[in-house]
């Protein structure tokens, strides 16, 4: 049976315990993170995934999915809460009464993890620093059936508010992974057996294939570098297909989510007609 | 001849005025706006148009591309103004000695003033408030060769310091028009004469042809809605054509940018084609 408590001061732990999952750091440390408003919350319940702890206003209206949330998270045993509407405006940072709040458990994010054959592609980021950027490839991800998101080096945290928010649930469909390029390549090609393990595609404009006439081939892995710098010139040589985008103004980059759903739509386009 | 200044109180006018273009109500009101970095700075010049006003610190280490700057900005006669970088740093919000700021007239807007004849394609944006979301759509207007960016209703402000970073330079090489809705439609259609007044186009789950096989045709407008309502009803009946794209995950819609990026190549690749 679930806890049920009501918290009426600033200064309670667990309070202080919310606010520090907006860092990083107590994020890493605890393991948890936070994701805030019904229709994210609903979302991670219809993919199975309920919060460990739910944290609602007093005084708040009724609403139909909420009781499914508060009844999921009872089934399972977890910590539903309730508090002031100003102590749950300063954890969620809005002034809003029907607001609510769930911690999660942080998913596995190894490589090892990951089924490659789940999926006929798979996007890939390295270094991206925005989480806004990252939460929009996670939101294309779920749009084009994608397997989930494989973060390369030292990217922007998936697990923050912000690309929680950004990824509009898709957080709670996407396999997310971390890695370091010098495990992500190796575990990629081992892969080659009897079939290729995987064929990493990035757009390039050394020796590019027109985007709209390239050989995509599942699983396919599109990855797109960091938003000032692109990828190193050392990871575009290691891909199997090298695509271009027309550029046809002054700049010679996209934003770095615009460039991977442009990829990703294109591919899912040649793979779904194969 | 260019009057060079040089400012060492945080106090001093200038300064204030710089900080107040931060915010949309200033701009308005002085019909100037802000834009920083060298590179942004750069862009503007490449395409002809040069800050009123060159804001650098004292002491910055020389640089070409800010030799070619100044020598733009006095050949205009415009202002140029050295300040200690700790007050620079309050201006753009940077602890960067090699920052660099320029204040720009806002550019006309008014519908009256587009050229529809002047490119293929055209981005429309409703009601969109994010203004990371309206640069990135700028970016990729520059990208796909569109004209502009019509912004429909009440959207984010297309001079805010964060959308000219986001737009990473196309705010100087896309026409910008801000319309409302009942004169945008009217404006479309008495185009119309021997050749259509322009295309209008928006995704849309309502008697919707695949995006990939719709016959678009320039002058397209490709519409884009508010990031969480979508489109009202009412334009997306007033389309010339409704596409579908897939969405093959839980989500039901993709990033308002992303969208209208995704769309964007799909017309040009056609337009291209035809």
């Amino acid at each position: 049976m679930a806890v049920r408590r009501t918290i009426t001061g600033f200064s309670n732990p667990l309070v202080k315990f919310l606010r520090s999952l907006r860092e990083k750091k107590h994020r890493k440390q605890e393991r948890r993170f936070l994701a805030e408003g019904l229709r994210l919350l609903t979302d991670a319940r219809e993919c199975g995934i309920v919060p460990e702890i739910l944290v609602m206003a007093i005084g708040r209206d009724p609403h139909p999915l909420l009781d499914a949330l508060e009844d999921a998270v009872a089934a399972a045993g977890g910590d539903i809460v309730e508090m002031d509407v100003e102590i749950l405006a300063k954890v969620t940072g809005k002034d809003n009464p029907q607001a609510v709040a769930g911690v999660f458990a942080e998913f596995d994010t190894r490589l090892a993890t990951l089924d490659r054959a789940a999926a006929p592609i798979w996007l890939v980021a390295q270094a991206l620093r925005d989480p806004g950027n990252l939460g929009t490839m996670l939101r294309t991800g779920d749009a084009v059936g994608a397997g989930g998101l494989i973060l390369l080096d030292d990217c922007a945290d998936p697990f923050s508010v912000e690309a929680v928010r950004a990824s509009m649930g898709a957080i709670f469909t996407q396999k997310i992974v971390t890695a370091r390029w010098d495990e992500f390549l190796p575990w990629l090609r081992e892969g080659a057996g009897a079939q290729h393990g995987g064929q990493l595609v990035a757009a390039s404009l050394r020796d590019p294939t027109d985007y709209r006439e390239a050989p995509y081939a599942a699983p396919c892995f599109l990855m797109v570098g960091n938003e000032s710098q692109g990828l190193p010139q050392a990871y575009e040589e290691a891909c199997d297909l090298r695509v271009t985008i027309p550029m046809l103004g002054r700049a010679d980059s996209l934003n770095a989510a615009v460039a991977g759903a442009v990829l990703a739509y294109e591919a899912l386009a040649h793979l779904r007609r194969d």
